[in-house]
């Protein structure tokens, strides 16, 4: 730490009572790009933060366990992962994570072009040379747009966006209609995974989140990763399909194609991807409840289903 | 929400530049033991919560968790668990889930009868009527000395204690020397468990217990539970063994013993249990470390491995 440090505080707006507070040394960038406002951050725990709007996206300090997490339980499942479509992912984590697979072809649909140049200046790491790759290719747009109008196929579908809710850029990336065009798109051992919010602090959204889902694929499912960054640490990420399902992958073949393909993770391993499906039973029970009403949904939680332990 | 209420902060000390702050409505009870200072109050999102010094030791709404996370893995890893002992726990969760299981007797053992009297008049849904069972024994006294006096053997035993830093009445609770008494009076295929601090914010005290009870126990091992209203949400726990280890108990037989004990949890279930002991690949390494620098255990730790994965 620096000697004489002038420390401030930025904290994403309190959920539900609980607010996660971080030190920060300095704001590198503050803008407004016509979507977001965007802040760079310069952290203690994390360093650089990229923030949009009010919460918080990624840092330097984990955003490996978010990306590896989005991308390779998806990307292992598929024998031959050759075309890959990434909507949002502006930082290039995501993007970097997909080009460790031997696919042919990565896209990644983003909607906002300063939301990429600022991460290639202020958070070069993360995307690291991923850009460059010949078989990446960046088309700045509307992710949702893209889905609808695209004749291409993919084997998988990585939707790395903002949350659904305060409303930003992202809302549409949410609803029944983007996942019905995403499974249109999607070949037929093809895999769409999602971010899917805080099952702590948010949990209607991840109900909703897997409700929806399950309308447009027949195979959905939730896992979980622990990013510290992100409120409640605990996150979720929702996976469709049409007949693959990441979560019967024995760690054995993970095992096998992480060889294969090289790759070396910092979060994610063979036991890693089987124990990211197990949810613990008071999540299965939300998962399974018939009383879900999507008007909770903008509501704060009051931990209803913590306090209220099912009998 | 109450319409008009007086709200105000409970945060533990910052660690590593992050502090989890907490909405409190009220202050219901504040004491000197002559141990610790005791602290109930009354919060948003947690319901009543039990702080002992500065750190939140338990709470209303997930106690569940921390609860059958420090239990039910060890006792179901036993096909006839006899006889228990808990250290510490004065809140009588613990107490309460090994009554769950077919135990003939339950020792616990709280240095600060102050503590259980506490619990029992705040938080009286964390015991439920444990105490009352004519199979539990509560003692108040010193675990550490009880455990190098008792005759006793015993089938599991479970530390639930505080913090090892800031130096309070558990610090003698993670010395090698405590850990060969606890080895000492376990049965041959008795199982140990400890809480083991948080391997997102204070990973040199996980390194730490991990690596002292490997001095102590042929078997050891870490797992992890999000307990929410814990720095960093995800939580620690250590195991030792004589020559039982919990985490090579499949699913079915974890399941088969749940259901022939009637044992109902709601965060705990057979996935779990074997999810819980899949490390995410940089504790796995900061676990087989050798270059474990135990002076580095007081000082803050800067995300050093998060922040420089290993290559």
């Amino acid at each position: 730490m620096p000697s004489a440090p002038e420390f401030r505080w930025f904290a994403e707006f309190e959920r539900v009572g609980v607010e996660q507070r971080v030190t920060i040394r300095d704001l590198l960038y503050e803008g407004d790009t016509g979507f977001q406002h965007i802040r760079v951050l310069d952290s203690i725990p994390f360093g650089r933060i990229l923030v949009l709007d009010i919460a918080i996206q990624t840092t330097e300090a984990d955003e490996f366990i978010y990306h590896e997490m989005i991308v390779h339980p998806a990307l292992i499942a598929l024998e031959r992962p050759e075309r890959v479509l990434i909507i949002g992912g502006g930082d290039g984590g995501c993007l970097r994570r997909v080009l460790e697979h031997p696919v042919q072809r990565a896209v990644m649909v983003e909607i906002d072009a300063e939301v990429v140049e600022v991460c290639r200046r202020y958070l070069p790491t993360i995307a690291g040379d991923a850009f460059a790759d010949p078989r990446a290719e960046l088309i700045i747009a509307d992710g949702y747009q893209y889905v609808r109008e695209t004749p291409e196929r993919f084997d998988a579908i990585i939707v790395d966006c903002t949350d659904p809710w305060p409303p930003g850029p992202s809302q549409t990336l949410f609803s029944l209609d983007f996942y019905r065009a995403v499974a249109a798109v999607l070949k037929d051992e093809g895999i769409m995974v999602t971010q899917a919010s805080s099952p702590l602090y948010l949990l209607p959204e991840v109900q909703m989140i897997h409700h929806q889902l399950g309308r447009a694929f027949p195979q959905v499912g939730i896992y979980l990763a622990a990013v510290p960054s992100y409120p409640g640490t605990l996150w979720a990420f929702a996976f469709g399909g049409k007949g693959n399902n990441p979560a019967a992958l024995p760690p054995a073949e993970v095992e096998r194609r992480l060889r294969q393909r090289r790759i070396q993770a910092h979060y994610y391993r063979p036991q890693v991807h089987s124990a990211a499906f197990c949810l613990p039973a008071f999540l299965v029970r939300a998962l399974a409840d018939r009383q879900f009403r999507p008007q909770r949904y903008h509501l704060p939680v009051r931990y209803d289903l913590l306090l209220n332990p099912p009998a």
